[in-house]
This record gives structure tokens, sequence and C-alpha cells, in this order.
């Protein structure tokens, strides 16, 4: 026994720190705690109920005992109830020893400023017979909620949510409470003005008249319609994979899947890299499986947590190709390396890449491997070495919903084993037949993605022009550094006030402390008009406000690449030549010219003008 | 120390029921197994690994000191992970042991048929230097998928997607992979056919074309509109409550909700039926909260375990109105009166209810004092003693999304913490504003829910006469009793290929092995033709295969309400003056009348018909 109370200790920030003796006589019983199940109870039980893993294996066990309880020996459930008041919950009656343990436990964890006095909620008896004893108090649910919000006044992490409806005939305009005043909308994930894409519309438009407004049941139960089977062929088609499933939305298609893959396999370990979204967080902790956390992109930390696991132990590593928050991009291909080396399976995220990165629009793994895919030759693509894919239908396919892709046995297991997938009513035949055109479309159509590439290059340019702190990186996302919460919703709230833009302030929990920002979202539809507007509210707002510049930055020595002098700046991964200016950039540079690339977008916005009209 | 050990004991059934001898013999520390982390590791520790609750703290710790250790003193991890090969790892060496221990646990844990020939994929490494060692076997992620899902056909328990294309101007007909052949759907949750209403189709064709397919953001980024705020502030009427959020399904609201709570409350227990809906159960899961389960709609069950809990403890129960399997009706009043008594607040889901009963169509707990509510008086109703009510958007209101409704801050506090809320793409503006037409439509016109039930019954008497088990309840469900996964599956399949019928097969794990039924959910739309077709079919399905009629089931002594003798058949939730025909049945009765219900129908079909085509 000596040996498991060395591991135990080992393990136990608790046993490790208290000496023998104290633990000695912390487990002798004491007569007064004697426990409802018959048994004595002693003060280290007491304390064991606190731990976190201890804690609930007693609780169970106690619930046990005092349920046989009351169904054996005692009759009387409500005068025993009853007679537990408040002022007797310290007596020596066996009975009322669990109410005491609990009240220990809890009042410990929860900081909650509670006045018995005017937080108990005092109840009325109907007891009969002898005089009745002080009234339990009860949990307030009402003044727990009211703490919650209070903290996230305090710390500035309550939400308030902004009245915006985006306009399609108008995009990116949008009307707030006022239905005639207008703002630009500037943080949408309707990346590419999908949203109001004529050919989708009019598809849904027609499948809700044929179809009508809503599936009217589960997959299995009336919901599986032609509409689902066509959609997830046409994922699966996106992507080069064999199969897809579409959920209700992404974070339910990575919350389910990493849940029901995470806790199948056996023992799993899921390596997770430290930024991945909340859904895939989500997932994991459903999963109850180990999970390991890498660096952000750090394969050198990815592969040493790899190498420290069996090589037969199933692992996934969860990761994004762009981050939403910084438009970072995951090392993918690096990552399939290590996958295969070590045995593992990648689940890749490209909620934020579907629609605009790719010859096709299947995201960022199949844009590093542009031409072959552009050529219809997915094998050996970092893109097919992928083995689930993860997308969403509602932000540049500007619908609702997410999928997953991948081998037909995966998709099938997933299919079979998901509550969140199996439970729940299947999406509109309206809504899976619009993203499918918008899926289509965007197979078939570069520009929009092309622009919107453009136009993200014209806005960095332009505020790198201004000495305002763009966080550098590859993708579509131009995410200003203000490193204040407060002042950021000042900002945020600034813009849209007085400039009528609107850019939301993203503050923590979404991005650690400190590194709060601004985050704009460059689409097709930002023309050069709506982008001077911007840019130079922005520049007002930075100066009223007082918000550090890059050169700022620069004098501290740089923070998360802003300022930062030996940062490299990583190249966009739409390169010159995929956008097709490569030559123009270069002759036009060469003559002299300025405004090359506002030159560029003018050419760009007729073309795409004739390609709507002609579409609608 | 000995307290201690007796109480791991106590609770611990591996320790309970072994030998303070073995256990002195496994606690010697072997040499073969040194542990990574520098520690010996004992027989006792690799048997720890196993334990559900010790298993994951060790895995923790060993982890940890796995990293330490390559983090620190060995530096090579690659030529460190290429040689942990299969044939090596039951060697001395210090650096394998952690890959012994998670073996051991794995493969005690699952019977997954894996030949190591058969099933391993063999690695080549690019090792240089030193001879290679034998290739480590990778974990068969293909094999493993195959695996499960071969288990689920050997159970039955593999879900064949039928697809039925519901179409909205021939409701409730559909086509299926042909789209000139039809069948006619009666197991749809479209239960009032509201997926073909004119007036929220109207809505969502001019909100599609006025805002676009899609919301475009989260709730809090640019995903926050006038559709939202207008659907919530509807909600909240509906249920006469302070305030309402919207999910993108009640599977979200209802996991995210109970998760939420559940894992802030301190200590919070969770009281639920033993019938909740899988959305329940997983949002009980993910909260990590004591979860403690009562017998279906049992409330002595429910009274005795809420009086084992301390009355400060705070306590959810979450039950349902309508069971959808079954059609069975929770106690929602005496639930109430339990909560108030023990301090517990209450969690109702009428996601089989919302627009079905009630007089604005708020669901059962509304309909309990139908006459308040239709006077507008909800004060000291049912309804308004209900925590937390949650709804679909996706059945009887014929879209898509989910609800709550409760108290203001109880809302503010659930937007404000729930990642399945905060993290996820809105609705789209069209769904939220047909779903806000539907709810209204329903509020205001009983006809739809009247004539549901009246077709219901209608059904269930005709069942009834003809000697088909319909597993009894009063609502709208109608569960005819198989008690056969195999051959519910051929019933169905013979409806639908023979009849032209489509009802889907219900088996395990919806429903327990031997209660395997079909559901038939009957709509406004169900008018005599089809329902004699129904009847006629499960008929001559019934013969053909030879299930059992009410009356064999009533040889047996019955079963689950089926053919037992002492049972009551529960009243239908609508009487018969609720839906307006107490006068005429009892006039037309007492005249000797045949087929009274028939003719009242034929009445209520004229009406409704001169009301939809006003309407349109």
């Amino acid at each position: 026994m000596e040996s498991l109370l060395r591991q135990s200790r080992a393990m136990c920030p608790f046993l490790k720190k208290t000496s023998p003796a104290t633990l000695r006589s912390l487990s002798t019983s004491t007569a007064h705690n004697a426990s409802p199940g018959g048994g004595s109870m002693s003060n280290l039980q007491l304390l064991g109920r606190r731990c976190p893993i201890m804690g609930k294996a007693l609780a169970v066990q106690s619930a046990k005992n005092t349920n046989a309880l009351l169904a054996g020996t005692y009759g009387g459930m409500r005068a025993y109830h009853s007679k537990v008041g408040r002022a007797k919950l310290h007596t020596s009656s066996p009975k009322e020893a669990q109410a005491v343990d609990i009240r220990v436990a809890r009042h410990d964890k929860v900081p909650y400023p509670q006045s018995v006095k005017s937080a108990a909620v005092q109840q009325t008896t109907q007891q009969s017979g002898p005089p009745p004893s002080p009234q339990p108090v009860k949990f307030d649910y009402e003044r727990f909620y009211q703490t919650e919000l209070d903290k996230k006044h305090k710390d500035k992490s309550y939400r308030y949510f902004n009245n915006i409806n985006r306009l399609a005939q108008e995009f990116p305009r949008a009307h707030m409470a006022d239905k005639d005043a207008r703002v630009t909308v500037w943080c949408s994930n309707d990346y590419l003005g999908m949203g109001r894409n004529p050919q989708v519309l009019k598809k849904m438009h027609e499948t809700l008249d044929k179809y009508g407004s809503g599936a009217g049941g589960t997959r299995n139960i009336s919901g599986h319609n032609q509409h689902a089977m066509s959609l997830e062929k046409t994922v699966a088609d996106l992507h080069a994979k064999e199969a897809a499933l579409v959920f209700s939305s992404c974070y339910v298609a990575n919350d389910a899947t990493l849940a029901t893959l995470g806790s199948k396999f056996p023992d799993c370990v899921i390596l997770s890299d430290s930024l991945n979204h909340a859904s895939m967080i989500q997932g994991i902790r459903h999963s109850g499986a180990k999970k390991l956390v890498f660096r952000h992109n750090d394969v050198e930390d990815l592969e040493a947590k790899l190498a420290s696991l069996p090589p037969d132990v199933p692992k996934i590593i969860a990761f994004e190709s762009v981050y939403s928050m910084c438009g970072s991009v995951g090392p993918i291909e690096e990552i399939c390396d290590l996958a295969e080396k070590y045995g593992a399976i990648t689940f890749l995220d490209e909620v934020h890449a579907v629609g605009m990165y790719g010859a096709k629009g299947a995201g960022v793994a199949e844009h590093l491997d542009f031409e072959a895919h552009a050529a219809g030759k997915p094998k050996g693509t970092v893109m097919d070495r992928i083995d689930i894919i993860t997308g969403t239908l509602g932000k540049a396919y500007g619908c609702v919903g997410g999928y997953i892709a991948g081998s037909a046995r995966m998709v099938d297991a997933v299919r079979s084993l998901a509550p969140g997938f199996i439970f729940t009513t299947s999406l509109p035949p309206a809504t899976m037949a619009g993203a499918q055109a918008a899926i289509e479309y965007q197979m078939n159509y570069q520009g929009d993605r092309r622009l919107q590439q453009l136009h993200t290059r014209a806005v960095k340019d332009a505020f790198e022009a201004k000495d305002i702190p763009v966080i550098p990186n590859p993708s579509h996302i131009v995410p200003l550094l203000v490193g204040n919460a407060e002042v950021a919703k000042q900002a945020s709230d600034m813009l849209l006030e007085e400039h009528g833009i609107y850019v939301q302030a993203i503050n923590y929990p979404t991005v650690p402390v400190g590194q709060e920002r601004l985050r704009i979202t460059p689409t097709p539809g930002h023309i050069r008009e709506y982008r001077n507007e911007l840019v130079d509210a922005v520049e007002a707002v930075w100066d009223k406000l007082g918000i550090k510049r890059t050169s700022d930055w620069a004098k501290e020595g740089g923070f998360i690449g802003v300022g930062e002098a030996e940062k490299v700046v990583p190249e966009p991964l739409w390169t010159d030549e995929q956008l097709g200016i490569d030559k123009v950039l270069k002759e036009m540079s060469a003559g002299g010219a300025v405004g090359v690339l506002e030159t560029v977008l003018e050419n760009e916005r007729v073309e795409a003008a004739k390609l709507v009209s002609a579409a609608a």
C-alpha cells in the first residue's frame, strides 16, 4: 500500500504538500460528521469532496447511500427533508451530514457575494405537528446570473450586439434600427458577398416554393432528401474526397466530429493548436480524449508532442488553415508530414478559407497545389493528404451550415455515431440548394476571391502608408492592433456613430488581453470609395483616441508582428501570378506609374459588374 | 492512512474485491516497467491506467513528465521515436514504458479484431545510421471505422436514409429519387404543414430579396439584426417570459444551456427524466454536473432524489412536455410543485409541443391553463412557473432553429457564457423572419392544431377498430408497436415500396430493444383519403408480416400500455370542448349517427381550405 500512496502523492497536489502526520490526524473519524450512509465520515473525506477527481466519486457514492436509505429505512421523506433547516445544518443528526459536505465544497469554490438574509429564498412548508424548524435556504438562481453578468461588465467582456441589417441590393451596406440610415459593414464573414449572389438567391426562391421552408425532420426521419445528397456530393467533389456530411453549422460539425472520434478511438490523443476555434476546443473536451495543446503553428512543438506518444496510439491533429482573428495560416503540409510520420490523422478546419483560396475555392490546402487542382489532378496533393476537412456554408458561401469531408468510412461512421448529427433537424432544402449553388458558382469563377485579395492588399497598403498597425499575415484578414479592451470598443463605437463604418472590436476572451483589435474583412464589394472612407475614418479615430501607430509599437520593440524590425512579413497566399496581376504590376511599376493597384482594381470592378449582370 | 484506504475501497470496485495481499504484491516496483518520468512503475500503476478516474490523472501526469523529458535531457526526438518499434515494446528501455501502459489499457477496452499483420500500416522511415529497427505499428483508422460500422450492421442499428422530397404544393406528399412518383409522408415533424404556409413563404421570399441568404456572422460580429431581435421578442411573448434566445437548433439550445448552467452553478445537480432527448443528455454530460436520472414521468422517484439533496444546492430538473417517440406527456405541474418545494429550477423541452398545444401554441405548459392564456393572463399559470422553456422552429413552425425562453438575467447569462451560442453563425434573416411569421400565425389561429388533433383521433380510432397496437398516449403521436428491429424496418420498407406510404421505423438506440415501432404523425393535411390508405396499408403489412395485434399483446398480459387490461388510457390533452366538438359529438352520437368524427372533419377541412386560400 505504501506504493499506492506514493503514486497518489506524486499526482495529487494536496497529498504532495500535506505531511503524513496531518493526513493521519485528518483521517480520524469525527463523531459529529457521521455519514448518512452509515459509515463514519472523516475530515479527510470532507476535504476529498473538494477534489475534482475524488469529489465526484464520493458524491455519487453518497447519493446512492442516501437514496437507499430513503427508499428503505426512512419512509417519511417530506418530514425528513423539511427538518433540514439552515440553523441545524451543523448538528449531529446523521441525516444532515451530506448537506454540510456539499456546503463546504461549494462555498469554497465560488466567490459569490451571498448575504444569507438578502439572498435566501424562504420556503413556506405545509408541515403540521411539531413546531417548524427554521426554513431551508435555497439557491438564488437570479442572483447567481446577476453575479456572472456583473463579472462580465467588470472585465469589459460583456457583449453589446449591434443591430446590423445587411442589404442584399446594396452590399456591403446595411441599415441599423433606422431603416433609412446606412452604414458600411467592414467585418462581415460574408466574405465574397455570396449572400446576395443572384444565382444563389434564385435557387433558394425556387426551392422554397417547391419544397417549402423546412426539412421537417432529422436526416433519419423524413429530413433526408435530394438536396442533402446533392450538396454532400458537391462538397466531397470540392475537396476531392470520397464523402461529405452536412451539419447545422460548422460549430456543430467540429464539436460532433471531434467528440465522436475522440471518444471512440481507443485512448485517443488529440493534438490541438493553441489558437484553435472554440468549436474544436469544445469537441475535444466533449470527447474526453487526452488533449495536448501545441504552440500556435509551431511544428517543432507539435513534433515533440507527437514523439512523446506511442506510435500505435490513435492521434488527431486538429488545426485550422486561416485563423480568423489574426489571419495567420497553418503549416498544413508540414503537419501532414508529421501526421504521416507519427501515425496521426489530420483534422483541418477550413472555415475561414473555403470559397476564398484554391483554384476551385476549396481552401488553403487546395491553394498549396493550385495548378494541380486547376488541372483536376488532386492525387498526392496536400488536400488529398488531409484526412478530415471541415468547412462552413455560412461565411464565404453566404448561407448557413457546416460540413466535414473525408473518406467514405469516416463519414459513414460519424453519420452513424454522432448525436449532434443524428438527433437534429436537417437544414432546410432551400438552404442546402442555395449553399450548393454558391459552392458551384465559386468552383467555376475565381473573380470574387481575386477581387477580395486585391481589396485586401489595397487596404493593408493604405494602412501601412498611414502608420496604422496591421497585424501582418498572408490572408484576407486585416487585424488592426489596439491593445486595450475599452479603447477598442470606443474605436468601434466611434467608427459606427461618427463615420457610418461598422467594424466590431475583438476583445478578450476571443483574443488575449492586451491584443484587442479591430478586425477588418474586405470583400469584393469594398470598392475604392468605401476603402478611402475606411482608411480616413480609422486614421481620425486613431488620432482622436491616441491609439498607438506602428511606429509607436516599433519603438517598444514591436508586438505580435507589429513594428517588429526582424519580423519577416509573410507573403500573401495569393501570389501576383495567381491573381493575374504580375505582368501589369511589373509593367506599370517599371513605367513609374502610381496607384497601380487601384488601376488594376478598377478593371476588375468593371469585369465583375459585367459578370454579375450577366448572371442575374 | 487506513481511513483513506477504507474510503477508497468503499468506492472503488477494483479495490473492493482485491485482497490486501494482492495489492501489496501489485504495488511492488517492477524493473522492466520503469517510468519515463524517472520514478519506478508498479503493476498497480499499470492497472490504475485502466481506471476511468485514476487513468486520466495518471496520463496527464505521465504526459507532462514525458514532455519535460523530451524538452530537457533528451534532444533526439526523431531518433527516440523511430526506435519505438512494435517488437521492442516490452523492452527495458525507460523511454518506452509509456507505450506499454497505453497499449495495456487500450487493448483491454476495445474488442477490436486486429490482426497485426493485416491491420498494421508499415512506416518507411528516412533514418540513417544504425540498422533500422522494426517499423512501428500505426493505428488503422479506416479499419476502426469499418469495425464500428460492422457493429451497427450487426445489431441492425445501421441507418439507411430515405430520399424524401416533401412537396410544398402537395403537402403531405413527396417524391423520392423519381421526381414523378408520389408517396404520402406520415412521419414528418412538420406537424402543422407550416413548411408550406403561404404567409411564411411570402415573408421568407421578401426577406431573402432584401437581406440576402445568410446572416454573415456570429451574433457579436455583424450577425445580429432586427430579425433576431424581433424573433426573440416574439418567442418571449409566446411563452410569457421576459426574454428569449435563438440558437442554430434546439439540439444546440438544450446542449448549450444545460452545459453552461450545469457547469456554472456551483456543485449543480441535474435531475433528468429517463426518456429525455439526446440533446439534453449531451448537455448534462457536457456540463460535468452531477446527474440523477429519475424514472420516466415518475414524480415520486423525482421527489426521492430531490429530497436526498441539500436544499441550498442548485438543482435543475430537465424534462419534456411531449416525449416524441411514445407521445407521453410530462407531469409539468407536479414537477413545478417539487421544484418550488426543493429549490430547483425547471428546464422544460417543449420541442414536440410548441405550435400544437395551448391557446397560442406555446405548448403543453400553456395548454394546462388554456383559458387563462386565451384571456392574456399568464401570471401564476404553470407556464409562468417554468424557469426555462426550450422549443424548436424546425417542427410545427416549419423552419429550422431552436430557442430558450425565461428570465432576462438567465437569458443574458446564457447569451454571455455559452460557446455554442457565441461562436456560431446566426440563422439567416429569412429563416428568422419566416419562423416569426409561423409563430405569429399559430398564435392567432387554432385551426391547424385542432385539425391535427382531430386527424390524430381519427387515426387512433381506426387502428383501434382494426386491432392494430397503438401505444396509448394523450398527444398527437401515434406509435404502432412492432417489437422487433428487423420487422419494423421490413414494415416500413413495405409501406413505402408497396403502398407509397412513408413511415420511418424507430429502432434501438432511439427506443429500447423490444419496443421497436412505427411512429406516425398525422397533420392537418392528412385528410380522409390519406388516412384510409394508411390504415388499409398498415393492416395489409401487419397481416403479411404477421405482426402482433393488440389482442395478441393482451393475451401476453400487455406491454408498454398496449393490451394492458388495467391500464387507464390517458385522456387527450385537447378536450372535446377545447376542440369545439363536444356539442356536435354529443348531438350526433345521441341521434345514432355513425362516422361522427369524419363528418366533423369534413367541416373542418372546408373551413381550413377557405382560410388557406384567403391567406395566399
